[in-house]
């Protein structure tokens, strides 16, 4: 397929790898950034993410494809904006929460062009400087709402992911924000809460630092995660976050309850459940 | 210093880790396991893990270094009766707690040849076959009561563990315990109850296996750890377990809350607080 001028707005974690594959995988003939945070904006010119840094207005205008890559409540803030601004780009965007989004363009008369999706893949550092070479390779994609997109919007963005090594998967919003609450947000909110509860408890930094082990690295890992992505996906998914929070809050009470009254047949089923999850992750 | 007959009681992934590096490190002249599962115990001398097993009494009066890489409550049976049986050797053990198993031998006459230490590795899985190179290397070893071992059992053990590439920590019993429970036991009971909460609530495991992000397989990763391990542990450890899994309770519920209420700028700082965690893992 022909390349195409590409704009993302947001050179950061995201952005900044996409702008990595785009230009590696031969789909962009060139790519203008669009940047507010005056660091990022040189950070992503210095580490040649994007080929240039424009203004929206001029960005849109030189563009055949429009990535939004920026944290979500800005992005239902910016969206009917940009369906404004457009005359036929394709728009995409790759937040992690997508029914507001969906929901507040669908009278938009460009709504056609645009088209919803979500890469399974991200780290717990932010910033231009924490893109990644090979991102989003074998990795899933979900696009939400397919029927409303256009055409050949939708056609080119399943080439443009395809071309970067994700399989695709079509979802309505609904459903997306329902499992992304259970497999990628609810890891976000244990991990933050383990790191508070070692940092209120082990006063002694020095001891966690010796004595941490890989498992307790891999587990606290993602509360190194930055509060400018988090806390929009956290409130726009509230009512599946706050379902799922609540039964794993159940679930450390059923451990409390049976480490206190020493039910080690209990606590053995409750680990053996646990271990089913062999089944279903690597 | 001189090769050692060397005696590994439990085959599993701790003592058949450690046995790899024992005869890597040319520490061992002889590896003796001592193994009551048969298919562990055909595992390990099939993997080549250990030159032969044997019934514990020729084990032992076959060794000159008894290191002891069973369960915890296994653990506490065992030592009492290993102290009864040897002549002078030296008794290692390698478990996740510590001040149960250091009180029950308190008075033994040959409590001076017994070295009470927690080597900081492992990962999710168990048996012979988990068993893997170079583990432990560039980790740290908890020597607890040091004082209470005999000079020539302390320093042998020193000299082991530094061979195999470990840097030494000295603490008591009790701290050892407590500090266990933050970096350690407290990821595990996480990692279990995510686990949980994701099997009862995404009833489209499909889903799952889909959708599941890198982040998502690290944080409920040691929920494939084995209860036969486990179990004990958090059962030894119960006031500590109980104190920070209360705490971090308590820290979901405050997540809960604000999430609740929107109370944006409050979540901002509980993640911001929960991102100094950087400070202290790499």
């Amino acid at each position: 397929m022909e390349r195409k001028s590409i704009c993302i707005i947001g050179t950061g974690l995201i952005g900044g790898s996409l702008a990595i594959q785009l230009h590696e995988k031969k789909i962009s003939s060139r790519l203008i950034g669009v940047e507010t945070n005056q660091l990022h904006a040189e950070a992503a010119i210095r580490l040649e993410l994007v080929d240039e840094i424009l203004e929206m207005d001029d960005a849109i205008a030189q563009s055949e494809v429009i990535i939004l890559a920026i944290a979500v409540d800005a992005a239902v803030k910016l969206l009917p904006v940009l369906l404004n601004k457009i005359t036929n780009q394709i728009v995409i965007d790759v937040g992690s929460t997508k029914s507001e989004l969906i929901e507040k363009v669908k009278q938009h008369e460009k709504r056609g062009r645009y088209v919803a999706t979500h890469p399974m893949w991200g780290t717990e550092y932010s910033g231009p400087t924490a893109a990644v070479r090979g991102a989003f390779e074998n990795k899933a994609v979900i696009i939400c709402n397919a029927a409303e997109s256009d055409t050949d919007a939708l056609q080119w963005v399943k080439y443009f992911y395809q071309k970067i090594g994700m399989h695709l998967i079509e979802m309505e919003a609904k459903a997306h924000d329902l499992h992304a609450a259970y497999v990628s947000h609810i890891s976000h909110i244990t991990s933050f809460a383990l790191a508070n509860t070692v940092l209120e408890k082990e006063k002694e930094e020095n001891a966690i630092f010796e004595l941490a082990s890989a498992g307790f690295e891999s587990t606290v890992r993602l509360a190194k995660s930055s509060p400018e992505m988090w806390v929009p996906i956290f409130l726009q998914n509230k009512e599946h976050v706050l379902d799922v929070l609540n039964e794993h809050i159940g679930q450390l009470e059923k451990f409390r309850d049976v480490i206190q009254n020493e039910n080690r047949n209990e606590l053995k089923n409750i680990i053996s459940n646990a271990n089913t999850i062999r089944r279903i992750i690597k």
